[in-house]
């Protein structure tokens, strides 16, 4: 194609966790969707090209949500005085059983992708359900909206209510149908392989499913140490593991193709250094870890192991599809730590948080979350006039005070990849 | 007057803390705004009156805010990376010295009631600044709006930047000059003492601010406890006080008068008994406390000994207007002190949190925050039908869903004691 694009306006971004930078009245330039130039000037090359000028409004990279369940859309903000496991039992597995009917699923993945597109979410990782039809319905409302996703058919084939468990060989053959059906879409939307997490997973199970990443060369998502009531549970169902970590890694579920793993709340120092040494990406969901109860996850201390962190609004046990509130939450419980827990624990900064929220989760998807050079073009165009003050703010003021009071009503365009997206409702 | 009225609809309060009432398709009727019936039908007096007809809209008390800062409304979302003082130094101060000027302060006010009407909140308890003149600009604004409110011209006279401090005297002499113009307002807008926190208020200030409040029989409002840095510092300023609480108490700030606090963050088991034994309020203020990083409050402790609790924005330590975004905060900080601190600080159940947030802190008004009978009628009217979901769900579900994932958007008309509030915007 090579089609060029300019964008103006005050541009902010974080290269790294602790450079919030930011261009007044800058330019980003993208060349089929790959930046090529941000800064305060247009490069000669260039000069010949229409600029999209956005004025006064502020461009930011598009959010990245690392964490979040499609099928519970329905059950947001609701359940909110139960932990982990009733949660799920009450609320959650009821609701994603419905998902045998693609129809059905039709619909609320209409409502979730929308809302996605709403709150400026321009990637995401998701899990579906066990049911591949509905999964594939997902992946191909993603696609419509031009939004961009990996998306996980879940497994699971123990412990779990009749209506949603899997015959283990069926379980595999219904991902390799589905491995084989995701070829359809496009760069923008791709599989993941998803065991719901260890107890609901058997080892033949687990296996089967790193085999069939590794053969696809597809990437891994889980949850990883949560609530305490799991923690024992995983113990008790792998003795033969130290610990819950190990579990994964020792079924060949992390170092081998890149993983995420939601929460990873109670993980010990063994735990986090096997996390760092295989690059295993966190998905720090603060909004559910209070939701259920589970606690404060140690970000300081992953962050200091050089272990990747993104964020997630695991919908539905985290209630809010917002990024730009995730990221103000994951910084407000990083305080509680500090402040109630222990001192060494240095509270996240804005910057980091923001990191956290775009290029932080974004490096799961490769060169994403950024307006470096080489990074693809996801980019949001916030206008916050409508914010009132009467005072002259710089630009970090500006974006801090839009993530923390602001909404999607200030969200004037998006783009994924160097394109515009459009509402998905028309 | 005489007037009654009647409203319709899917009918939701909390008589206690433990109790929350829902009455599918019910009546609320008021005469003179005083509610005389909430029930299934209609009594058979009251059958000739017209029905407001709201649908399945649900119906449920106004929000009561018990403490925010109406001059710092154009700092919400900003600094957010500091601690109490030097938040206060840095952008507290330097915006509350503007409104010596009466033109900025009714620019700000007349955003902020704007603000608090869009969300909802029918009644507070408000900080203004030193000034009387722009003080009565905010209690002018309410009053045309149909809000209602206590409001408060600031003390201090010492401890403060030149351009915030007053001489003692004309503190005195200007605090009873408001006092007497504040007569010209109605019953809905009423001043309140206003000691900013001991540290700026010298013991003849507190001495004279009492014998004010107790000779126009005016309550009092002030901090207490938020920060550990602020209670060192009174500790250091008042050696001949047991503690910070007894400061108060020994300058007859609290227990002549009803008292509001805001925080009691790092209160001692002493200073609770005092609180309780002068059924002093406690304003609990959960976004301010995280993002000023002054630690979680004991507000199960609270409880157990029956001090009156409720809810503030806190703006701008608090970033959020919306008391139904504060309240899940609430519910969400009691859940990490349960889950990261102690487990006897048993979390805040959702009726707990919406009776501090309506019954709780409406007490400070009088009969006001719930639908019993004898209660001021302030309702506001809740649309969610466009928070999509596909399940039949209770009432008590979707005001828990609004709660959480909701906003102003939802809100389609508010009562403030029986009338309708129509945007202060027009």
């Amino acid at each position: 194609m090579n089609s060029t694009i300019i964008l103006k306006g005050n541009i902010l971004y974080t290269p790294n966790p602790s450079a919030l930078v930011s261009i007044q009245q800058g330019y980003v330039i993208a060349v089929d969707g790959v930046v090529v130039h941000c800064g305060e000037s247009i490069p000669t090359v260039y000069t010949e090209y229409d600029v999209v000028d956005y004025g006064d409004n502020l461009i930011i990279p598009g959010f990245v949500d690392t964490h979040a369940h499609a099928p519970q859309y329905c059950n947001r903000g609701l359940g909110m005085d139960k932990e982990l496991l009733p949660w799920l039992e009450t609320y959650t597995f009821p609701e994603e059983a419905k998902f045998i009917d693609p129809d059905y699923a039709r619909l609320v993945y209409g409502a979730f992708v929308h809302d996605l597109w709403r709150n400026g979410t321009t990637r995401s990782i998701l899990f579906g359900t066990i049911h591949k039809d509905s999964t594939l319905v997902l992946m191909e409302l993603l696609q419509k909206a031009g939004l961009s996703a990996y998306v996980g058919k879940v497994n699971m084939d123990r412990n779990s209510p009749e209506f949603l468990i899997e015959e283990t060989n069926q379980s595999l053959a219904d991902t390799k149908v589905w491995l084989d059906a995701s070829a359809q879409f496009g760069p923008l939307v791709k599989p993941i392989i998803t065991p719901r997490f260890v107890p609901s997973c058997t080892s033949e199970l687990m296996t089967g499913l790193a085999k069939l990443a590794k053969e696809y060369d597809v990437p891994v998502q889980s949850h990883l140490s949560e609530n305490h009531g799991e923690i024992d549970w995983v113990a008790s169902l792998h003795p033969e593991s130290s610990n819950y970590t190990d579990v994964y890694y020792e079924h060949h579920l992390m170092g081998t193709v890149p993983t995420v793993m939601a929460h990873c709340i109670h993980l010990s120092d063994v735990e986090m250094d096997r996390m760092a040494e295989t690059q295993t990406m966190v998905s720090h969901c603060p909004y559910s870890n209070v939701n259920l109860s589970s606690g404060i996850a140690p970000i300081r201390k992953l962050i200091e192991r050089n272990i990747p962190i993104g964020l997630g609004s695991d919908i539905s046990g985290g209630h809010i599809v917002s990024m730009a509130k995730v990221l103000t939450e994951a910084i407000g419980l990083s305080k509680m730590k500090w402040a109630e827990v222990d001192p060494n624990y240095a509270p996240l900064t804005l910057s980091e948080a923001f990191y956290m929220a775009t290029k932080g989760g974004g490096q799961f998807f490769g060169h994403v979350g950024s307006f470096e050079k080489g990074y693809e073009l996801d980019a949001l165009i916030i206008d916050d006039t409508s914010l009132f003050d009467l005072n002259e703010r710089s630009l970090e003021e500006r974006l801090e005070r839009w993530l923390y009071v602001g909404d999607d009503r200030h969200i004037i365009e998006r783009y994924v990849a160097g394109r515009v997206v459009p509402s998905p409702k028309g």
